[in-house]
């Protein structure tokens, strides 16, 4: 193969990381730059152009990138551009990928991080083999990327899979980032999970618990997780309560696309049987008869450091050349080959 | 075209309704039995395959038909077997594809009802040329079929898109014929509806209706459609309250696939405002901002009496010789080829 290697970027709101990737999904080598360094998009694109070939040269694979695959929040697979909403320093719409595409003269293909995970999964993961599954990430969001008959959903707009904005308790629900109420995130993310400590140390005001050392605004989703650990009865509570919530949703998931399996990703997804147990017990209670014990719960198994970087550069190897919108101005000679 | 038919069945619990098709979607001709006649499921075949050839016969179309596609509750379009937990006259499994291709000698595809609706319906109706889209049928129940990419989601078991059993009411649900509580179906089937109208009257009970002139439990949906034209308030607020669980439903329907339109076929959608208005409402006020005002809600534009056998027909196109599966008995002859 003349160009063996994919390149794949993963866009979060504080770090950008990037990897070489080659077909057995092999990273061989990957750096990172700060996010929001630059207010200007092309200053951006410019430091990751020169550490991106830094890195190439490193390592004899300059020229031999076939394609480039980003992640990145509310980024369209269908138009390159990462829409309104999302936290990151420039201006929105961005057109990303024919911005990265002009700079690096290689063909690019984006999608948001999730759908990414989901594809990496499916290529180098626990979804390996699989046609019909679901991938949720359980971060500061619930995010979610859903594969059918072995296709990713993008939906009519490029924006199907968004099952972190399920409504999950339709009145006096909590407020969600999205502007509405009772998303699934705003109770199983992390930060959700934060927020259900306060509120169960709060209602349960008389309860000794290890959470009641930690200065209540400041708890994260890892002291719960420590605490449970530690056998605390409160912290544990929070994860049945979590998990009981995530097995409501997933039951309702099935009656949609009836997946072989649901696939977990990101840091609470470590906590292990804690989630797992109430979730397993919640989603089979409220299945659907006819789904009944057909749904896995896994557990993905990429490492997490390589996960983002995997699953944005299994993109790579199906991007095409972009068709230019506008001429390019004669004056900017075109960026080289990479 | 050797074959230029199909043809198309629809099994119901009372009538098994089956159709001439031709490829522009026309009914060339069409009749029907009662499916609940017989009680062994062989006698059944066998009067379908002598009713159905008499219309072969009468229309110069013996010979003629390139496949059969059959709708029928709980089919299993991978297996070909109807399953489990159907309101049909015989004993479950029914290995339906092979019984009708063995008797028949032509090729069968089967799935259910709903989903042959969306398949006609992309085929011949509303949905031609659309590649996303989701087709509610509000009838006795709430069925649904899912079209992703052009391609029906079927699932990992065949039985995907039981979007009826979405549960809308976590706590205190109706109690639903899937053996759960809070089902879609138990509130906004014609069945839904007729509930809700007598809840409504209950807890109302001094203000005064139209449909206080009926028995209670002999009130049905047309019955609240026909006073809710009349102008009766309290048949006007139960169209309010259906289509209000509809919208918040297809509000999560889409975060899951991000369909272009959502089509509604059977009795209910021909409520027209009275159930579309409050449906559009509480959908957009529920719906995900970067989803708002992107779906369309499309009425089906099939003739209801044509539809089922319609959409069933159009399986048929697609249908495949059965890989037998038990060798025949040698004293058995074939069926002729029709």
């Amino acid at each position: 193969m003349s160009k063996p290697y994919v390149l794949g970027i993963d866009i979060g709101g504080t770090n950008t990381v990037f990897g070489i990737v080659d077909a057995r999904g092999v990273v061989l080598a990957s750096n990172s730059i700060k996010t929001a360094k630059h207010h200007n998009i092309n200053d951006y694109i410019d430091e990751l152009y020169n550490e991106v070939m830094k890195l190439l040269e490193a390592n004899d694979a300059v020229g031999k990138i076939h394609g480039i695959g980003i992640g990145a929040p509310n980024a369209n697979y269908f138009t390159g551009v990462i829409e309104d909403g999302v936290n990151l320093p420039w201006p929105t719409p961005i057109p990303l990928a024919q911005l990265v595409s002009d700079k690096f003269g290689i063909p690019v293909a984006i999608t948001n991080d999730a759908n990414a995970a989901a594809i990496g999964e499916m290529t180098y993961g626990a979804a390996r083999g699989l046609k019909d599954f679901i991938m949720i990430t359980l971060g500061t969001g619930v995010g979610s990327g859903i594969v059918i008959n072995g296709q990713l959903v993008y939906g009519h707009d490029g924006f199907a899979g968004e099952l972190g904005h399920t409504i999950v308790k339709r009145n006096n629900g909590r407020l969600c980032g999205c502007g509405r109420a009772g998303c699934l995130e705003a109770y199983c993310s992390a930060t959700g999970v934060a927020r259900t400590a306060r509120e169960f140390l709060e209602v349960r005001a008389n309860e000794p618990s290890l959470l009641r050392n930690i200065p209540i605004e400041a708890i994260t989703s890892k002291d719960v997780y420590d605490a449970a650990i530690a056998g605390d009865k409160l912290a544990k509570d929070i994860f049945e309560y979590t998990g009981q919530i995530l097995g409501e949703a997933f039951a309702d998931f099935t009656v949609f696309s009836s997946p072989e399996a649901i696939i977990l990703f990101g840091g609470l997804a470590k906590s292990g049987e804690l989630l797992l147990k109430p979730l397993r017990n919640a989603m089979e209670k409220n299945m659907m008869p006819i789904f009944k014990g057909k749904v896995k719960i896994l557990l993905s198994e990429l490492k997490e450091a390589d996960a983002a970087v995997l699953g944005a550069s299994a993109l790579g190897w199906e991007a095409k050349p972009m068709v230019t919108i506008v001429p390019p101005a004669p004056a900017t000679p075109a960026a080289p080959t990479v």
